[in-house]
């Protein structure tokens, strides 16, 4: 039973006026807190200052020199390093510039353009195009879908990732749904990672468009909390395995291993879908900053090194996970008013207050100085059916500002609440009159 | 009066066993030279070395610092930077990321999905777009057309830029004539530079097209050869003039000031076109490789800056330029059996030799080790209509190496010109019978 139903409407009234005193407090404080973005904090970067300092070696060979034109789909060493990242082969992959974001839009804009092959229709010139979000997720992707003008249709995510059994029936049928989006490691904002079996039925699944794409966003693939490895199956076996190795396009970057703004971006497909982009590419560019993907290599060496690093990365953003957690532990358990993720790894924790209840706790958040990720950003069209959804950013903020976000947040989300049940009170007073 | 026109054919029989001699000799001494793309040289490199010992500030403020997220257009030392070179105001400025030719082909493919603003049709959705190509010019230019599906239409290069005369024609009529590549400055092959009236004509004109755009692509902006300056109007200037401040999108990159393949690029336009094309990418990235920026505005400074750095270019590649002329012109002047350019500027010498003889000297070179820029390259689909125009690069090899690839370069044009000359008193003597 929940814990405000056994107050009487006195005893609410009495907490809501403490807890508005309390906000008023918080608003007279003049903070400027920032919660909304998944960014690494300053410690975090200093942690790769030594990426600045690497020597470039400058080449005897003048046709193999790092600083001049060439290599289109990147330097052996960091080939190699994303191939061992994504676990597919060198030959599978292709690095990009700083920022993954901008290889999931140019390569999705390369589809809308040209098509997922020469065989197929640019997707530009197909209506009704339709892509599967599943929700809660990644804004950012959305956005790209809204751009392209595509319908997005939620799909519910479960513990263990998209759920199947709705994506399966809708691909069966529909040509017009042309892929899926997937953060398929810790995911944003979920925090969860796809279980086997959910990959698997991504890789199998029979789809009515022969030119489907899982948009295989990788972005937290060595982004542990703990010292354990969550593990994730290998969906390019997978699909391989299934005779669907052009389905998925993989993606990652080093923005959350190195300096979010200035690292090194990859993707992974199979060779039929290599060949085809590079195709495009090679109309595009005649290649990335080859100097910082030696910057990177050298300076992470290897699977292993990246993972040593990451290490690193825990250390300094664990404690905030956990911080976060105990606060929203001792302020709201008890209440029954919300749930949260507790995260293995990423960059997110998951909230649910009550529902219709989001939005109003982001504003009042944001009218005493704290900015949280917009309530519903976490859906297509930013529109949170239920309105109940927020995505916590805890990386950035140093620790005694993330203490008093949480506190601050904590108080909003009793006090509308409180709100909530006092309506709901006046409401069954009206409906007994 | 041609010179080889007075030779009996005995004479240029002799010749040309004479040649095929050489040729043979050529071929004998394993030669592997590479004259086909416009690259700097190791020593170009390496005056810009410093460039990587850039100290990059942590700032203590961590909202502006150039490790994280953030800044989609650029930081405001390296818009003023660019804004220096192409003679705009910083807000019209957004800066990329390590090549110009990336942002030209992602902002055409912006413009071929969303269109140039709300109000006008994406070019995806019109049938027979047509572009307009100055020829001879840059094979890249034209690769993106080609991949758009865009017809290409020839206008003729004169010595102060296209034909006018041709364009306005074109362009009044036709509203699916959208619009036109220029290289406006030591343009690439020709080396020429547009006159003031050329860009005013070009600003001016009436276009069928309410969306034409010039695609202006100031690679060479600051690439001088000599001391002084080649002028070049301000197109931004020009069409704000004429009403037409929308028509132009500029570009320039540092890829032939600091390192070819790691520096920064950048465009300019109107605040129109500015927003509209920030609206898009702020759903493709969150921002370039702002460290990279910084270290090039700390290693350039200003406009002055990157003048004082290009003359050191210039005393390394002037002596190229220098010697490539002065073997044509010993080697051949006196044979009247070709033509080039003498350039102020730029990365290129631009030669014709006798109509249908290119693509035979660019294979014949070929054969015995020295690689040129395919024939027809400079043309749309690289189809030259009097095979007569090879593109000259002398930036990148060593000056030894630069010496011989040039007389072998004669040699062909010679032998292949013979050929020319016996074949047509062969059918001289053959129509008298």
């Amino acid at each position: 039973m929940a814990y405000y139903s056994q107050f009487s409407k006195e005893s609410l009234d009495a907490l809501r006026l403490e807890l508005e005193q309390q906000l008023k407090r918080y608003e007279s404080e003049n903070h400027d807190l920032n919660m909304a973005r998944g960014k690494p904090c300053s410690d975090q970067l200093d942690l790769s200052n030594a990426l600045l300092d690497i020597k470039i070696p400058l080449e005897k060979n003048p046709n193999d020199d790092f600083r001049n034109y060439g290599t289109l789909d990147g330097i052996p060493q960091t080939k190699q390093l994303f191939a061992e990242l994504l676990e597919v082969d060198p030959s599978e992959i292709i690095i990009g510039g700083n920022s993954s974001l901008n290889m999931m839009y140019s390569t999705l804009a390369k589809v809308m353009l040209f098509g997922t092959s020469e065989e197929e229709t640019p997707w530009c010139h197909i209506k009704d195009l339709k892509f599967l979000c599943p929700v809660p997720g990644y804004d950012r992707h959305f956005a790209i879908c809204q751009k392209f003008g595509m319908e997005m249709i939620n799909i519910d995510m479960t513990d263990e990732g998209p759920d199947m059994d709705q994506v399966e029936a809708l691909v069966a049928n529909d040509p017009t749904i042309k892929g899926i989006w997937c953060v398929p490691k810790f995911s944003n904002p979920t925090g969860i990672t796809y279980s086997d079996r959910v990959v698997e039925r991504l890789a199998k699944m029979k789809t009515a468009a022969t030119d489907f794409r899982i948009i295989w966003d990788n972005a937290y693939v060595v982004h542990e909390l703990y010292n354990d490895t969550e593990p994730l199956m290998n969906i390019m076996e997978a699909c391989k395995a299934a005779g669907t190795q052009d389905r998925p396009y993989l993606f990652t970057s080093m923005s959350k291993v190195t300096f979010a703004g200035a690292s090194v971006a990859a993707m992974a497909a199979s060779k039929n879908n290599i060949d085809f982009i590079l195709g495009i590419m090679g109309v595009q560019t005649i290649g990335s900053d080859k100097i910082n993907q030696y910057r990177h290599s050298a300076f992470l060496k290897d699977l292993q090194g990246v993972k040593n690093h990451m290490k690193k990365h825990a250390q300094i953003i664990k404690p905030k996970f956990d911080l976060v957690l105990k606060i929203l532990d001792e302020k709201l358990t008890d209440r029954q008013i919300a749930t949260w993720s507790v995260p293995r790894g990423g960059y997110f924790i998951n909230l649910d207050v009550m529902d219709g209840c989001a939005k109003e706790v982001v504003e009042m958040a944001e009218s005493v100085g704290l900015k949280l990720t917009p309530a519903g950003a976490t859906y297509p069209y930013g529109k949170d059916p239920f309105d109940r959804n927020i995505r916590i950013a805890p990386t950035f903020p140093p620790m005694d500002e993330l203490e008093k976000a949480i506190e601050i947040l904590c108080v909003c989300i009793e006090l509308v609440s409180i709100h909530k049940y006092i309506e709901r009170l006046d409401h069954q007073e009206e409906m007994a009159q």
